[in-house]
This record gives structure tokens, C-alpha cells and sequence, in this order.
């Protein structure tokens, strides 16, 4: 059977954009001989289309939007994910999570999801109830077992802890398949696609079948979904990959035989990179905005940004403001020129010194008889907030955010300062990474200037500040922020190798502490398997201590 | 038997606060003779805790707590809610939400949560399973049929509609329970409870049983708790009801007979009032604030916000900023000066003019050839977030911010500028509900000035502007967002109502294209069905148009 991958970008909502895009492909799939195309994950309304999915008149209309593209079809086959509706369930939502398989004009077959995430980013308990049972779909002398997603997640063979007792793969195995397909729609984080791969050639040996595994592709606020659908034979081997963090168009075919394709990840700077380049893309064109603007310090984090920004936007529609202050180095001047030399980007340089000691003068009153401290700091931070977010609104520029992990985790940002912006473009890499990846960016030629990534750290608000007068080391605060966020390990077992338990209860305590901050912030583009956003949920107001 | 209905207020994580309450009242109650003690859901921890839940060394930390606090009890028995773990669980969390009952040392009974929400604001899939079974406990000659919140929420005599396929009430009524109990934590709306009393009307009533529903208070960041603890007699009516708002204890002897209470609720002003006051009260006190900041427009939404914050801290712990702009109407400063008078509020006057005409003059090479426009307005509004920022961060002034359900939902407010703050006290009252609560206010005396309440609305952002020039009447806005957001129903059905599809449509667009600001506004105190927080969940970036 030849199978055509579908590995598509949707917009979530946009059902007239989404349906050309079925129906664009399944012609080319017709024409190039295909049996069967294939769609991902509710690629027809996109992924996640969270309450979207409570509006009666949504699911109306997405109902509609898949019987006029099953109206279109013929002989070949068609697969495309997509929400359905059992009206007459009388208890619970009776909204399903579906993969439909269409052919000769109208939908011949559903087969709903069973296994319904609710962890982490997916909340899809809120919304959809679980398939009542599975089905085997004979279709061109394949017997298809298709399921969505999660369904995949809970092989008996290959985990050791399992969230769900039942398992629907097996049952579609013991219903008789002859040929495994899985829609996806399965956010990125780095490391996943070699798990994901691992899993899934577990799971077609055990079973000596065949796996088609359709993934999508594109960035929806702050998901990240890199694409990199895969083709295993029943041994196990990858016979043909999707791209990654762009669209793609292929066709399997499942009596042939490939060469082995035995990587499918590349390194962490590599992959981080082009993720990031993709969520800001992304963030952009699903808008409508064709410009970006940054504010330029001088220091590491918001170079990358902009280099990010000239590769989502093209290095003439990027914008960067200086505002120096007093107490910035010569340095954050001379260096960020060079940057802009080095990527051809548009800027400008506006002081705002004096529109800080016009403030100071007007709240002497208020402060009188109180010494500096962090509101005449962060006063600083938010006359530059308000010079950005007055371009952006006259001129109509993204204004990307420039904190990154390590300052949102520790609260080291100024809420209505810094924090402002559209999209929090490195708000899921820490601070040693930033430098990994600048090395990437600079492999072949001096791109982001060495001045930058060799100076110390500083937020430049005081005279002679540095990010190390509050903050542990980098090395160190990274390792302890990794192991808290992204590994949940314990105080203990962070101590046990840190060393130094009050460098990491004072390190935990300013993340629990700023919850209230990360409220407020952009969205983050996620990154890693457990981003600031939706996935990490805990209380503003609360008393936990360890 | 003589129960005792403890209705307290706890922080969530705070195990060794929250289990103080427990104690203090368990000895009150054994002391008033009371035979059973009874605290509501999750009290140990919390409602709700959240991520806090996937912590093991905080559950293992919950766990201790219980064991220790069923250590100190006697004869007397004690009822509280709290998490506990099933380790022989192979298969999913293995976490659940329990009532604990507690006698003669230690736990003799763990009664888990059966029905577990995941709608609006509830993500309970997210932590706990479902219980496995329910069981009659018996104890001093009554068969207690202990529930948890939500197992009571489906009931078939009541509901048209059902949630779950199970009714573990109905189970314990099937297993000879004399005694229906259950523990609640269940976030306020205007009209619920109401709605909760006429459902355990009915229940009690068809099983001929009498119930002792006991819930929570406080508030926890943006879910309010207003307690109104039930206590219901065989006949389906009400005995006790606890105190709305405050915390309460008392004891309820269900042999003996009391008068009915028919009230349960009071009009929508008082209860959102006294919601909003309790709501902001409990943000500060939870996080150590003592004082807050308001900025005084001269409109009604920052005067409202004042005297609510004069109700929360007590006057002498609120400041108020009268910021003035070259647009700013006499009245602003003026109808400000008598509602800080009648308040007894402190107060100071600080123009922004200076700094605005400063900034712009600095912006002017970047704004040349471009027409005034929202750049310049918002412009303004920002750098009075910049003073109210300046004040909160010198003074320890917890800032509220002052938008409205009608403006939040509109985007009618300005990212970084009167957005700024802590709290969104009023995000979750429409304007003209601001206008009934600020008569209520003025009931007896006129707290809130008469020519506060009847300026024309303008966010006084340029010459001779009203809100009306950028959005529809009022009384028509809010009624076409009350039917959108809370009433979720669909385009047609609105125009239907309301008439003109433009004004409808234009509306609605509004609200969906504002989900941007909402990401990044403060927390909102919930008072409705529907708020924009925690319970509201929309991409940012899609493309659904109705």
C-alpha cells in the first residue's frame, strides 16, 4: 500500500485554511499514486483547540468542514483527525477526540481516541471522553489499526510505570491489523523524538507490524510541534523520517524496502535552535505580524533573540532599539553595532537617562528619606518597556521578550520591564544553554560578536551590578533549576548532589516565590519537557516550604 | 449525634498552620461535647494545591501531618480532607483526594473522592484517581456515608444532565447509611449557592436522610470560598447554615429539630462585595502585604476598588495616586479628593505630564510622519503603571489593578500600564455591575461620591474622549458578554436577543482577539460562573471566526 504523510502546519480554529490544506494534498497524493493520505492528530481544527472545543456551534462547524472534505474524496483513501459527536450519550461531553477515514465521498469509518491525556500541557479530559472500544478497518486489502496519539503511550513492553490500565494498540494487534497507523500531534521538547522512536520500534517488533506514524508540524502560541513523522517496518527499522520543524510531503510504502535510517535527532543546540526560529516564525504569521522589534543590551540573551527573530523574520524586517542608561558599559553600545553590522538588521539608539531623572524628580516626594534599591532599578527596566512597547504599537512590530530560563525561574526579570512583550522566545532555555546554542550559531563565522558572549553577566541597573551579586553561578543555578523543574527531583535528592543545601533552598525558594511573575509573563516557547506555561500549574499564593 | 462543622480558612501547603486549625478546633469541639469533628476537602493541604500534588516529598509531608494529627485525637471523632496514596497502585498517580476519619489515635477510615471534576476551573484528572469503591463507616450507632464535593454533583433525581455514570451518594444511601456527609471545597459564583441548597434539597428528601455538608473559605489567589456550611434535616430541609464569607464552627445535633432557614444567599451586590473584600484580603494576608496602592482615575471602577481595598486593609493601610495628564478632567482630581476624604485614606498627587512630554520628546525621531494614535494613549497609561510600580516596589504596597469585566474582556485596558498590579480586584464584574455595587455601597450614606458615579466613562487618554467612542453602551456590551462568556450561548442565538449581528459580532471579536492581554493580566478575583483566569482556557493564537 502506498501511503502519502501529510506532515502539515494548521491554524487552530482556521477550518476553511486547514481543509484547503486536506484537500490540496490529497489531490498531489492522488495524482502521485497514492492509496492512502494521511493527516495528523485533529489537524482539520488544530492542536490544541482547548475550549474551542465546549462551543456547540465549533463542533458544528467542524462537523461540516469533514463531511465537505469527505464529500471530496474517491477511491483513495483519507485520514485526517478531527473532533465527532455521539448525540445520543446522555452522560458526560459525548465529544470525541477522532481519527476519520474517508473515502468513495463520505466518512466510512471513526475510530475516537482511548487513551485521553491529562497531564502536564494536555488538559483533553476536559474535553473529550474516551473511545468505547477499537476497531480493525479493512481497506485495500490492509486490515488498518488506527489510533490517536496517546493510545501509542502505553505499551506494556516498553514502559515500566504505565498511566492507563487499558491498551488500545494491543487490542487492534489482537483484533487482526496488518498495518499500525498513528496520528500525532505531540508537542516538542528536546530528547522526545529519540523515546518516541525507541517506543515506537519496541512496539512494531514485539508486534512484527508495520507503524505509520504521522506527526504534525508548527508552533501554536507556545507548543512547539517539530514534525518528524516516522515509517517503521515490522522489525523495528526506520525506513523513511519527516522533516523536522518544517512541512513535508512523502510516500511510504509498505512492501517496499528502505535503507535503515538510524539517526533522528540532532544535537541540543542544533534542534533548540530551529525550534525556536519555528515558534516565533509561527507566532508571527498566525497573527499577522511581519516585523519584530528587540531591545538590544549588549549582553548574550537578547543577541540571540535577535538572531532568532532575523531567521524567523528576515534580517530587514528586524528592528532593535539601545537605550542606554548611566550605568551601561561602552561596551553595550559598541558591541550590540556590531551585531547589527553582523546581521543587517535596522536600529536605533535612544537614551533613556533622561526621561528616568524626569521620573526620579517627579516621585522624590514619595521617596524621600528612603535609600535606592530594586524600584529605582526596575524603574530603569520599565522606561525601556515603555519605549519598545511605543514602537511596537506606532509601528506594529512584534516585541519579542528576551528573559531566559534561569531569570524567570529565580524572578531575575522586571515585571512591565523586561517582561514585556508578545512572545517569550528563550524563556524555556537557561542561561549555560544560551551559550551553547551561541556557539552553534557562531560554528562557521563570527555572527554574534565574542565581546558578547565573553562579558560578565549584568543587568547594568546599578553601577558595577552583575547577575552573580544575587544569583548562584550559572553552572550551578542551572544544574539546580534542572533538576527541580524539568527532572521534579526533591530537596533531598538536589542536596545529596549540590552539596550546598542553603545555595539550593534559597535557589527552590525563588522559584516557588515567583509564581506571581510568571503569571504575567509572555508566553513561553516550550522547549524542554516542562516549560513555564501551560503544563506547569502551580499556586500564586501559597505556603509550601521544604 | 453532635457534630461539629468547622469552616475554616486554610493556605495551601501550609501543613503546619492548616493542621493547627484542625487542632485548635477538635480540642474546642470535644470541649463543647461534640461527638464528631468535621473539616472540609483537601483542608490539610489546601484547595486546590495543584502541582504541589505531584511532589512526592509534599505528599509524603501531607502524609505525616494526617498521621500526626490522628495521633492526638480520643474518642471524639475527627473528619478532614487530605491526600492520600495507594503505593501498591502499579497502574496511573496512585494519588487520591480523601476524607480521613480519625479516632482513638490514628486513622480508622480513608473514604476517597469518587467523582473527580475537570471542567472550568477543576483539573482534578490532572492529580487524583477515581476511587476504587465507597463504604458506610459506622461510628457511636450512626452509619456515616461520607462523600467529597463533587461525588454529591450527580445526583439522577436532580441533574437532567449527568456528568459521570456512577452516583457513589446513591451507593452509600444503597449501603444503609444514616448520615450523609460531605466536605466541600467549591468556588463561589453569584447564584450558586442557591442552586447547591435546592440539589441537596432534593437529595435529602428522596433518600429520607439527613446531610452535613461542610465547606470551605478564604480565598486561594483568584478562587473565592464563601463557606454557607449546610446542615439539611430527612425533609429536604435546612437546619443550619454557616456564615458566608468568614470563617464558622459550630455544632449541629441531628436529633434535634430546628427552625427552617429559608434565605441562603443574598442579593447579587452585598454577596460580590463581600466576595471581592474577602478575596482581596486573603491575597495580602496570604502573602504578607499589609497595605495597598490604587491609582484614583476619578471613574468609578478605581473609587470602587478603593473602598473595597479601605474594607480589606482598613483605610490607614491604603494609598491612593492621583495622576493627572494634560487630559484629565477637573473632576478627576476633585470628585478623587472627596471619596479620599470620605474614605480616610492617605493620598498623593503626582502629574504624569512631565514625564510624558519628556519620553514622546525622546520618541519624536521615531514617531515622525506617523499620526497620533494608540501609541501616545497608551503611552500614558504606562508611565502611571510606572509611578504605581515605583510606589508598590519603595513601600511594600500591594497594587491593585482597576479594569473591569467589560474592558478585560474587550481589551479596553492597557497592556503594562492600568493593567499593572498584583490583583485584578473587579476583572470579574462587568461595569454595569460595578454601578449596582457602588450603589449598594451608598445605601445609607454616599461613600462613593454622586459625581463619581455619574461621570460619563473615558479613560481620559486624549481630548474629549468616552469609552463609547471605542466600544457599544454598556448596558448593551455587558449584556451581549454576559450571553458569550457565561452563558456560553452561540453567535446566532446572541443576535437573536440583542438584534444588530454587527454590534454582536464586532463583540465577540474583541473578546477572542484580546486573549493576549489576558495571558499577562493579574490574577482576577472570580465571582462568576465564568471567569477569565484559571477556569477559562482559549489559544492565543488561532483563527476560528464565527
Amino acid at each position: 500500500m502506498k501511503i502519502a504523510i501529510c506532515q502539515s502546519n494548521p491554524i487552530i480554529g482556521d477550518l476553511k485554511g486547514n481543509s484547503a490544506k486536506i484537500l490540496f494534498r490529497y489531490k498531489q497524493a492522488v495524482s502521485d499514486g497514492a492509496d492512502l493520505v494521511i493527516f495528523p492528530e485533529l489537524f482539520l481544527c488544530g492542536y490544541p483547540p482547548l475550549d474551542l472545543v465546549e462551543k456547540k456551534e465549533f463542533r458544528k462547524a467542524v462537523k461540516n468542514a469533514a463531511n465537505e472534505i469527505a464529500f471530496q474524496t474517491k477511491k483513495v483513501g483519507l485520514i485526517f483527525g478531527t473532533i465527532s459527536e455521539d448525540y445520543e450519550d446522555k452522560v458526560g461531553t459525548g465529544v470525541y477526540n477522532s481519527a476519520a477515514l474517508c473515502y468513495d465521498g463520505k466518512i466510512q469509518f471513526i475510530q475516537n481516541k482511548t487513551l485521553i491525556p491529562n497531564y502536564d500541557v494536555f488538559d483533553e479530559v476536559r474535553y473529550f471522553e474516551s473511545a468505547k472500544d477499537v476497531f480493525v478497518h479493512e481497506f485495500m486489502g490492509e486490515k488498518l489499526g488506527i489510533s490517536i496519539c496517546e493510545d501509542i503511550w502505553n505499551d506494556a513492553d516498553y514502559w515500566k510505570h504505565r498511566r492507563y490500565t487499558t491498551d488500545p494498540v494491543q487490542k487492534l494487534v489482537d483484533g487482526g491489523a496488518t498495518l499500525l497507523i498513528n496520528i500525532s500531534a505531540s508537542p516538542y521538547a528536546y530528547g522526545k523524538r529519540k523515546e518516541k522512536f525507541e517506543m515506537l520500534s519496541v512496539l512494531t517488533k514485539t508486534n512484527n507490524l508495520p507503524l505509520v506514524y504521522v506527526c504534525c508540524v508548527g508552533a501554536q502560541t507556545e507548543l512547539i510541534f517539530d514534525g518528524g513523522s516516522m515509517c517503521l517496518n515490522s522489525t523495528g527499522k526506520l525506513q523513511m523520517l519527516g522533516k523536522t520543524f518544517e512541512e513535508d510531503y512523502f510516500i511510504f510504502d509498505n512492501k517496499k524496502n528502505y535503507s535503515e535510517i538510524k539517526e533522528v535527532e540532532n544535537s541540543f543546540e542544533e534542534e533548540v535552535f530551529n525550534a525556536l526560529v519555528l515558534g516565533l516564525k509561527d507566532y508571527a504569521n498566525k497573527t499577522g505580524f511581519k516585523k519584530a522589534i528587540v531591545g538590544l543590551s549588549g549582553g548574550i540573551d537578547s543577541a540571540i533573540v535577535t538572531y532568532i527573530a532575523a531567521k524567523a523574520f528576515g534580517p530587514q524586517n528586524v528592528h532593535v532599539v539601545l537605550m542606554p542608561s548611566k550605568y551601561s558599559s561602552k561596551g553595550s553600545v559598541t558591541d550590540s553595532e556590531k551585531l547589527i553590522e553582523n546581521l543587517g538588521i535596522t536600529s536605533e539608539n535612544i537614551s533613556i537617562q533622561p526621561v528616568v531623572d524626569k521620573a526620579l524628580e517627579m516621585l522624590k516626594e514619595s521617596f524621600k528619606g528612603k535609600d535606592e534599591d530594586v524600584a529605582e532599578e526596575n524603574l530603569q527596566s520599565r522606561i525601556r518597556g515603555i519605549y519598545l512597547m511605543a514602537l511596537s504599537n506606532k509601528h506594529g512590530y512584534l516585541l519579542c521578550t528576551t528573559g531566559n530560563k534561569s531569570e524567570i525561574a529565580t524572578g531575575y526579570a522586571t515585571l512591565y520591564g523586561d517582561m514585556c512583550g508578545a512572545v517569550s522566545v528563550i524563556g524555556d532555555v537557561y542561561k549555560t544553554q544560551i551559550y551553547k546554542i551561541s556557539n552553534f550559531i557562531n560554528r562557521n563565522e563570527e555572527i554574534i560578536p565574542k565581546e558578547i558572549i565573553l562579558k560578565v553577566p549584568s543587568a547594568e541597573l546599578r553601577p558595577n551590578q552583575t547577575d552573580q551579586d544575587s544569583l548562584p553561578p550559572y553552572d550551578l543555578l542551572d544544574k539546580i533549576l534542572k533538576m527541580y523543574l524539568e527532572e521534579q527531583k526533591e530537596f533531598e535528592e538536589i542536596c545529596k548532589t549540590i552539596g550546598d543545601a542553603n545555595i539550593v533552598k534559597k535557589v527552590l525558594r525563588l522559584v516557588d516565590m515567583n509564581e506571581f511573575k510568571r503569571k504575567q509573563t509572555a508566553p513561553v516557547l516550550r522547549v524542554s519537557t516542562k516549560a513555564f506555561g501551560y503544563g506547569r500549574r502551580f499556586p500564586i499564593v501559597q505556603g509550601w516550604k521544604k
